[in-house]
């Protein structure tokens, strides 16, 4: 392995790593959020879950592409 | 490959990593809103849903284009 | 492809990456807040919803105006 | 290409990223309370507008300063 | 053991230490409303615990994505 | 051209770019105040409106220093 | 012992350090709103227990990845 | 010109982007005050706004001080 | 003693120093939740104070483990 | 001119620059209170902005030490 | 002494620096909200002191576990 | 001039800079509050301005010690 | 004097520095709820002030560590 | 005067500096909470500014510790 291998290594690392960091946060938000409607109004929780995981997919969608990217450039690796 | 390749690969990841940030916590900071929206005016869930998707679409199209220029320069490593 | 092209692939990963953080959380602010008032006044859902997508659609310029700087630093990288 | 038009190519994306940052999230702040007024007095909701608009063209005038710098370097880069 | 190999381990390091910041605090963040709430409605303690535990696992993902790139990572070190 | 415009352009950018946030951000401050005044007393639109335009003048000042450091930069680059 | 051996030992320190910052913090949040619950909702004190401990079991399999790394590393150091 | 007006130009820019960001932001906090304290005390806005004026001149003072040592600075870039 | 031993200690150092932080943080929070609640239920203290000593062992787990690496790590230093 | 010109130049810049940034930020939340004051109690007006303004000198003066040490090292720059 | 010492002094630091940020931050907000409940439910002051004490002891270890790393690192530099 | 003495001159930049920080925030928050205490209880003027000094002065002293130690630097500087 | 010497002074003034930050932050919010609680209990004076310093003795501790290991290496500066 | 002299007078800078940033922010804090308290019980004056003085005296300690570890590294520039 040489040099070069171990940068693309970095860069994998970095754009797996900060593409977690967004995501996980804005998830939170949204959970906090859906959890909090349902305890107050409980005939709600079928449609909120649903929106909720809407949503969560929306912003898993944004790491999914980061770990596209990042077996993209493990490929590049050799 | 050569350190120009190693170079370009951190600059891919780094375009990719930052570009779901900002998406990432905008979508949650507007879907947390819209759930809350929801558990309080349980009849306007759809209406709701409607705008929460054309909002998540704007942000979505934010990190598209970080994607579009990510693998414009995976196309230079070559 | 050289040294330079590399210095410049790593400049348009900084311009389109940080070009999306602000207007993210700008658009997920103004969303959060049409959303909020959509719950509390159906009857401005219309109105509201054209609104945001004037603000969002300035706040989206921003990031175009980045997009278009990458696209010519890449054209420069050739 | 030389080592120089590299560097004036990240003074570029230096100038042109971080000039997006504080007027897209002052338009969001500024967007948000917009929305939340009309919400409360629908009947203002056309003085709003005007003058929200007024205050995007004086944020967005920050970027554009931005994008000129952006341009009159790109002309130096040859 | 050659230094690429120390460049991998950080890069190992980096991307398993960053990955776990963002779904950690998106999971308290969660499981703090799903508390709060639990102790207002008693009665959808159930409801609300089943829901947690799919947005937990949502974010879960995101680190054991990084995971999966720390192994595939370690794996290259040899 | 030489590495003293290199480093000169990095300046310029520097200059423009920072000059940017701090008004950006008081002006969104400043004006989501004063369209909240509004929607509380539509009587004040014309007033608000007018103290609004004086403090962002105040503001737009700030970044229009910037830009003439910038230019008088620029001019130094030859 | 080698120069790599001592990178190494920072990639160990590195991912052990970081990878307790988010889940303490998370831990935190939902430890506090399971006391403030249960000074509210005395009777609700087991159920709020048992939630609280699976909640924190996710959060610290987060700090468990990174320990397990961590070893891993350590064995590569020789 | 030589690398020392190079530097003197990065120090230039420096000391006028820095010195815009404080004053900025302390204007827009005083002038959202201001324009929140004319929508509720309508009979107040000209003490108001003389009061706003007179604080934000203190603040652009501080700036003008910046501007000053930029202006001596660029005198000894020659 | 080589340079080797000096760079472990900085991991050491670096394990340890961090480690802290968020566990700290985290009981803190906890803490004051307990205390808050225990000056509003008064007949709650003992159930309180159990689950912040449970809660407090999580956390401090946390930063046990990172100790744990800095003496694994003071081990190899020789 | 020499290097260590150069460096004085990048002092100067640094201590005029930083020392803006904290009496702007004071000054600012200090006017804030004054205007929010003088809007509720308006016949202590005088009083205010009298307590005011001895407050903005004694932040001003913490910037003019910033501007006394810039010109002591200006005069050092020969 | 040699360099090699040099290196471990600053891995002291480090430690026995970063190790009194967190437990400190805890303290002080456990301290404030142990004192506001005195102030509220005057009768259980001996128990909150109590609590309090236990609580700053658990994060006061913390510290002292940086301490005794601190120490173990100077044995080192001889 | 020789390079020591330019490395003083950051040193001297420095200390006075960031002495600055500190204190001109304190001293902002406590100004505000005195204000703020003013418009509710016209009659404690006095006795909340003799306050509000004796505070300003302890935090005046902070950035007076970095002063003085500026000033030691300085003459260290020859 | 030499190199070895001036890196511990840096190590001494990192410790001493860092080590004021967090005792200090967590004192003023301490004794900030203790002054609250006093002006809301005046009878409870004696019994908070008592707390307060108990607390602030915990916290001032931790300063002291970092000045006791601040002595240590001035020791080893020779 | 030699380079090692020069890095000593950097971290006189540092202590020195950074020892104010803690000690004024935590002062700043309880001076407000003090001023505040006397609005409201005019009465407590006395006994607040007493506590007031005891407390900032803690605090003003912490920057002491930092002015003598600055003049002891001072005296050993020479």
């Amino acid at each position: 392995m040489d040099l070069t291998s171990a940068i693309i290594a970095l860069a994998v690392a970095l754009v797996m790593g900060i593409a977690t960091i967004g995501p996980a946060l804005g998830q939170g938000t949204a959970a906090a959020k859906a959890l909090e409607g349902m305890s107050r109004q409980p005939e709600m929780s079928g449609e909120l879950r649903t929106t909720l995981i809407i949503a969560m997919a929306f912003m898993e969608a944004l790491t999914i592409y980061g770990l596209l990217i990042a077996f993209l450039l493990l490929g590049k690796m050799g």
